[in-house]
């Protein structure tokens, strides 16, 4: 059931229904040729928590925010390995020179609107001041990503709480799959179609080290939809281009990416950068005003940082340079897989007297039916 | 006069009787071999205002807001080139990387305390989605920078408020000079001594160009004090290294640079690195702990870029790089001379059980007697 | 007809019989929706000029140079915007950082093999010294690419020769589209197939600017082969995974992007980076071992940059950001046909005993036959 | 002794009576508040080796090579991690991506003049296909670096050969301390004084890690000479800036970073960014022209990069980000004197008619009579 916020006197509209979307792998669409994980999502990596609350109020309002922790415990005090790679900047991350920096996350990574992100941050930040065991911390590096859901939803009104923040971070689960109009993907757009939240995951045989990687991405921007490999925005005359003008191009995507590999932060930021790759294998062009961003970070016990440092070196057992290529195949797999799962999965919505279809899913079906 | 803020029943402490204060080259001290502005202030770049809200409450609150804008107008109509150098990437700025992608900057610049970093963003969004001609604009990237007061200042506690940071932006001016415990230095602490807001600037002359090349500071960060070359920190007896630990080196610097030379991003960047080169030569070290980070910007009025373009190219004239070491030059002694200019201007302050002092000017004067 | 390289005793073998090898788009298979240029190909954009020497040397020497003008005069005299995008950076690229920081190109581009790179470098050095107005030049930035030819070729005999690189340079020419077993692609693979050079460009409409973006790649990974979004890899069973390893992963491609949009480096990167998004479209996963870098220049003469200079600053008219997508979206499409011409073009070759097949593009087309 | 290559028919001129000069230190110029190790030099870092080749020839040959290597073995099939950053990228730096990308150098690096990298790399290329055990290899990144000597040198004429290249790596000791007028710094010029090679190191004490931080510089730019902060450039009236024209501040500094500290490729970026800050305290500007490199590697053994893995990952043990500080200091210290020593050590050398004086050290020491 989908999480909704009841504030007050305003009236509440609720998503429902929403059961009768299926993701593409159920209809016989598989991408990629690599094996799933479990749930073929982000929480396969063990550890990986996942929290949405969507924010639907009256006509006009259609947001909410996403949240992603690496794991269950202190994370300021158990950092982990981090790398961000910027696909195109026009967007608003906040928190990505200190991972940059530092080669670590030390927060849960949320997900909001464009002008959300400073309540997001805000309550990150007293999110972990107020952790037990924080009390004489000063300084927390917020990490908050954004896409512009601007159309349907009133964005300029900023209507998140810090409240819709912290119940995302407190209600993230293990076993979270939702995917569609959810949390940050409540009101985005994609190819000309409602987008969303989307997720999915690979797990390597253990000859090439038995690892997972599990991707989460918000859907908001255009191109030429292509899904594995099928050209379905021609298909439905609805795409970029029309020979003389460019339509429904711009928007975002964010994209996270999560692994149990033990991963520096060097090849973590290559991680990101594969993901990168599967965007672009959905038909995303990545336009000038496009915020994509991929945040990548590894789940490994063994690589933990402790804020509070016992020795001067650190000890750790990470992957070597050499085998690094399944985990990109699957960091590409992963990512192309969760977008177009965030548009099967997301449905048709109505705001501010604007309308956005979902993906026409019946009508493109035969279109998969000779294909692998 | 300095700015402070009454906030309903709160005691508020003014700073009095800070004219005392002289700058070091009111002293004979003059940094470097080029030829000051006017006000050897980042104001003497035409069009930039300064604004700085300071907040001096009780025993615990020594915190505050600067606020620099690029030129008068609506910024976010009429972009200008930007750039961001990282130092040390160990803080919060927020905005960075849209600076870097689209080359331009669209908000006032704010410098706050690092746990402030929303609240500042969320009113550079407020106040320009309010500007008139903005009332269709959905997305704003708000620049804001940082460093941590948490020593003399209950940073946990948040105390800054959006109105706060509004008035820094409103009460800017062009010809603000204001320096030392004042704004975002009103609690900061550089090389043990009390750090605090610090301005320069350099005009070159004719035959280089004719460009001035403005800096202010924040300054909050350690090293071996150097002071126009003299090893002030030695002679102190206060500085990082004992031969057996590091002391007092962590903190942060934000440099602001501006210049009305037309420069393009690429080139602003550059200038911004030269910046860094300054901060090295006041003995900087740049510890892990410090957030240092540069943004540059052009306020030459050919090199605007406006948000409603009418044609799809722009028209510009631009410095050629064989021409940038000038102003390279220039970054690198206002840089410096601020920093120096912050110390010197900066007063002993007191909270929390904790006392910083400001420089011993009167004792480290003579050490400058027979030097240039 | 290719060229050959007739070096005194040794014998040599010229590739015949190339006539048969057809295009995709020839073969109705039309990548993306934006129109071609006139030859699709990277010499549509006016003034670039393209040659290639190949030497194909008894049983094992199978490489060649590559060269790439972005115009007919002398380029360090005229130098021309341009960035570098690293997709992956375990290649040997040569001239990036230069590039980077100036946000220009001064020589012609070579390609080659990966040890044969100080040879082409030397050449480009000499070229360039010997140009007629550069008699007091000291200082040459050489750009030379490179793609591990080793399996076909025996790359430790360094067997190129600073003739072959001059061939390559003196003998290009603005009609160039020559494809395949040629140049720097004469002994690469691809996918498992024979790789080698391939181009391609668009046009785009004058509502949308007029502009030529134009191609060139040497080919030279792996992957998942996928054309036009047909799963040719899995169809053929001969593709990177196999649920247990990795095969014919490694390698690197080598891209070159010309436009004769006026754009500045800054632009030039984000197109380069567009490219990139090109080469995921044919399945490639970038690999660990894989070197792949977009160049990416602009022809437009209103930008070219004069070494000696008579003025202070430079004037220019450079494409406004928010016109930068339809160039993007022709990078994008312009680098995965441009890649996919290569396996076209490309044919069988034999050498150490190793045989690397063409692409069976006889047993693939049918399916293409149900698509757009 | 200096060594000096005897090429056929040449007269050679070797420098003799270099012995006059002494180091700084030796004068009573203590740079910095940090020990040094025992040797003051690069080679203090346990099993690093450097080695010089001298070519003056006639009237108009003054250039040379120097090689530093990591350690005595196979660097190819022990790599080492390594970063790079680049001050200004005005130069040609060979290997810089491949480095950045996988974290590791895996050749001796080595230094010559703009014009001989292809002939350097090609040498290094050779030296490395032919050591034992790299019979099957057929990738090398040779990282080369340079910078331009073409004032005093015939540097269009690249009279170095692959003999002059190879004599420098296998002549490289580990108790080499050799400055001034020798391999790569032997045509140099600094702040209008002749420049040349310098290095120092620092030695932290045992509760700092007990690491040592080792510098090779290759001197060879401009700016306002500052000598452990006596504005000395002033005083000589010999700087870059008269109020009307800038002069003799083009030119490039290389600057090698080795430590026995454990680090990864991470911290090594971090701890070159900082000896780009000693540069800056010389009274470097970093000019337009200048190509300003610093590479950084780690010697300890416990993070050395086998070619041949032997298991998915690497177990090693790396210094945590809050030890880091007071190896940028070293960094900072060790530079700022090895390029002062460069100066010193240096002496008046002519060729071409041109004449470039050394520092004048009698003159200028009674400018730190009272200094610390």
């Amino acid at each position: 059931m989908k999480k909704v916020i009841f504030t007050g006197l305003l009236f509440l509209v609720t998503t429902l229904l929403v059961g009768a979307q299926q993701r593409p792998r159920e209809l016989g669409i598989e991408i990629g040729v690599m094996p799933t994980g479990e749930l073929n999502a982000i929480t396969d990596v063990t550890g990986v928590k996942v929290g949405h609350t969507t924010l639907i109020k009256g006509d006009s309002v259609r947001t909410g925010v996403t949240a992603i922790l690496a794991h269950g415990g202190n994370i300021f005090q158990q950092k982990v390995p981090a790398a961000v790679f910027v696909g195109n900047g026009f967007g608003k991350l906040a928190g990505s020179t200190q991972i940059t920096e530092l080669g670590n996350l030390e927060t849960p990574v949320i997900l909001t609107n464009t002008l959300s992100v400073p309540t997001a941050m805000n309550t990150v930040i007293g999110y972990t001041l107020n952790l037990e065991g924080n009390e004489q911390v000063r300084s927390v590096n917020a990490v908050v990503g954004e896409t512009n859901d601007g159309y349907l939803n009133d964005i300029r009104g900023r209507h998140l709480t810090e409240e819709d923040v912290l119940m995302a971070i407190k209600t993230a689960s293990e076993t979270n799959t939702e995917e569609g109009n959810i949390g940050a993907g409540t009101g985005t757009v994609a190819f000309g179609y409602k987008g969303g939240i989307g997720t999915s995951s690979r797990k390597l045989p253990e000859s090439l080290g038995g690892y997972t990687v599990g991707v989460l991405v918000q859907s908001n921007y255009g191109g030429v939809l292509q899904i594995n490999g099928v050209q379905v925005g021609e298909e439905l005359k609805n795409f970029a281009f029309d020979n003389q003008l460019l339509n429904n191009v711009d928007g975002s995507c964010m994209i996270i990416v999560a692994t149990d590999a033990p991963l520096d932060s060097r090849n973590l930021e290559r991680l990101a950068k594969r993901a990168f790759l599967g965007l672009a294998k959905t038909g995303g062009i990545v336009s000038n005003g496009s915020g994509d961003y991929i945040i990548a970070f590894s789940t490994a016990e063994g690589v933990r940082i402790p804020y509070q440092i016992q020795t001067p070196t650190l000890k750790q057992e990470i992957v070597h340079n050499d085998r690094m290529t399944p985990l990109f195949m699957a960091a590409i797999e992963a990512t192309e897989e969760a977008i177009i799962n965030s548009l099967f999965m997301a449905e048709t919505m109505t705001a501010n007297g604007r309308t956005i279809e979902q993906l026409p899913v019946e009508e493109i079906l035969p279109l998969f039916k000779n294909r692998r």
